[in-house]
């Protein structure tokens, strides 16, 4: 069995995944200190990180929102949302063309919630004209789910105008920002949000451990009582910060250090302007390479997002994923695994510590990789 | 604000806490790497892992047991186990002297699962008699939950004696073993334990981020359907283990990393007898020195186990508890801030990579702290 201790110390492979994702060295080395969970000095590590991410969200307390760290991956942050803050009768909708979507559904088949389900194709965005007559015929919905980018296929969907539909209608607004926020510009008041959350190993290019959730105050605080679990009640996780300073129970201390360090790259870099520039300049990177060799993207380059890309199965040599995905291993490069749409496509991430020079090594390596496959085995 | 980049980086403070607590220096070095979590060399460490963690246990799959990783802070594999593993018409009794046996009973409250509630006084072991009484009287009552080494004041309770008792009347029986796990012989057969739970951040000397949970394969089978929590489904989580190998949702990679070098100190240390005997020392270091010094244990030593240890305030100096923290952190020393108990309490971890010679030098330095503070101020 090979353990991590084989792995060339000096240099990882580079990951071309949707997270966890490659994050610089310094990142990495923020985790080589234990922090005491209950120490002042990590409380002020764990306020100023809470302090930015509202920043970077273009968000304040004083407009009234809160952010909420939870333990976990980014699944318990947009599951903590449906078990702490929709009331015991409410009823929510969601718009899914994917995994992630198909996941808020069966959160809330777990939790018992009621919910209608707006389903559109998998390479379709989310559609705002079936919302509003969802909501339109069914005053039972309270809440409203949308993805925003779909890491199923990289589509992103239109969180504003299915936002302005929500609004429309009272209905409170819950995004899935997991692997775009950061990474994209975002505008809270445009989509009339009312809860949104990534993660830390995503767009800030952090390791994983803990999601964050944005949440306006009001809603929160009215919420009280109806947590059906108490390890993902957020209520609960907010007034233990604004109590001590402290999460409820036992953080990942090193995940939050170098999250915090994570943050300071990023404002470094330009803050989500740059980033989101960077991102698009890789998969442009991609774009261009991949169709010298002849690959084509599975997604309308209208609704594609720059945070991963899917690329149909070429036609023109005798193409086999594993052997394909190890071949690149191999080499240096691992790539987002198997396939989950239901045509046969490959998917590549675009984000994390990565620039446009290593999409063209990526090219450099597929290219390698389909000659070894077209010839004779 | 004082942020983690200016600790120093040669050393740490030393936390004499239960947890997160002070690893070696390899165990977050494992942490400088990125791997991919759908990787197969990463599966492959979360295989060993799992099966050096049964082999811990003293189990086996031929023996009909799994244990199975969760993300998030131990508290959430606690409340797995009940959002997971109780069937819809099921009833807890809760054997509580403590913080984490109060905490086991919000778990059920929040998640609407009936229980009764089996209290003694915090100094006071949890009494098998009250238990059987308590089934007897109740026959509702499906799964009998305790707590091994309650934190809150270091108590031991009576595991094995609660199990017989819980087994004579053939109920599922759940321990929380969080602080002791790995740091304590524990017998799964003798206590007739069914669900055990513990953390990555105690007794193995990891980082936190994940808990693992032993349970028994038929009981965890037969649990299909109940989880009212997706993230914390415990048999959804083994069932995704067991087809590709990875967990179900995105794992703290990097802790993984760390908690598989702690295993492998952990048996280099000659495992849990060895680890278990190097506490017990640390802990009559700790407390030969604080006797020297006037201080006396809260707990009856028949009652006490060696994770954590609970003083009185000395009554000979002005005591103050914020002072004597910080004045220990400033030399180096970070102990277990606040007091948990309705007496005049405070509390030193004695697990973690220490030594007794830290403890040594943790009395010292106690002694000139209370020298201070006998001095007019």
């Amino acid at each position: 069995m090979k353990a991590h201790a084989h792995l060339p110390s000096s240099r990882d492979r580079l990951l071309f995944t949707p997270g966890p994702l490659t994050t610089s060295h310094a990142v990495k080395a923020a985790m080589l200190h234990d922090a005491g969970s209950w120490h002042f000095e990590f409380n002020a590590i764990v306020a100023h990180v809470r302090e930015r991410l509202l920043r970077l969200a273009g968000l304040s307390r004083e407009a009234g929102w809160e952010v909420v760290l939870l333990q976990g991956s980014g699944t318990f942050g947009v599951e903590a949302i449906f078990q702490s803050c929709v009331p015991p009768q409410g009823k929510v909708a969601v718009l899914t063309n994917g995994a992630y979507g198909d996941r808020i559904v069966q959160m809330l088949k777990h939790a018992r919630i009621d919910h209608a389900v707006l389903r559109t194709p998998e390479d379709t965005p989310g559609n705002p004209a079936a919302l509003e007559a969802c909501l339109a015929g069914d005053p039972a919905i309270t809440h409203v789910a949308a993805v925003h980018c779909e890491t199923t296929t990289g589509i992103l969907n239109p969180i504003e105008a299915v936002g302005r539909v929500t609004k429309r209608h009272g209905k409170v607004y819950v995004v899935d920002a997991m692997s775009s926020f950061g990474g994209m510009p975002i505008d809270f008041a445009a989509c009339g949000i009312d809860y949104l959350v990534s993660s830390s190993n995503k767009c800030i290019e952090g390791v994983p451990g803990f999601s964050f959730i944005f949440g306006r105050r009001a809603l929160l605080l009215a919420s009280e009582g109806w947590a059906r679990s108490l390890s993902l009640d957020l209520l609960g996780q907010l007034k233990c910060f604004e109590k001590n300073g402290q999460f409820r129970y036992t953080p990942p201390t090193h995940v939050i250090l170098a999250f915090d360090q994570a943050l300071r790259e990023l404002e470094a870099e330009g803050g989500v302007a740059a980033r989101s520039e960077r991102y698009r300049r890789n998969h442009e990177t991609l774009l261009a390479g991949m169709k010298r060799l002849g690959l084509k993207p599975f997604l309308d380059p209208a609704v594609q997002s720059h945070i991963i890309t899917g690329f149909h199965y070429p036609s023109h040599v005798a193409f086999n994923f594993d052997r394909f995905y190890r071949a690149l291993s191999d080499r240096g490069f691992i790539i987002y695994p198997g396939k989950l749409t239901q045509v046969d496509t490959f998917r590549i991430g675009n984000i994390g510590r990565l620039f446009p020079a290593d999409l063209e090594q990526l090219v450099s390596a597929i290219e390698a990789v389909l000659r070894e496959m077209s010839a004779p085995t």
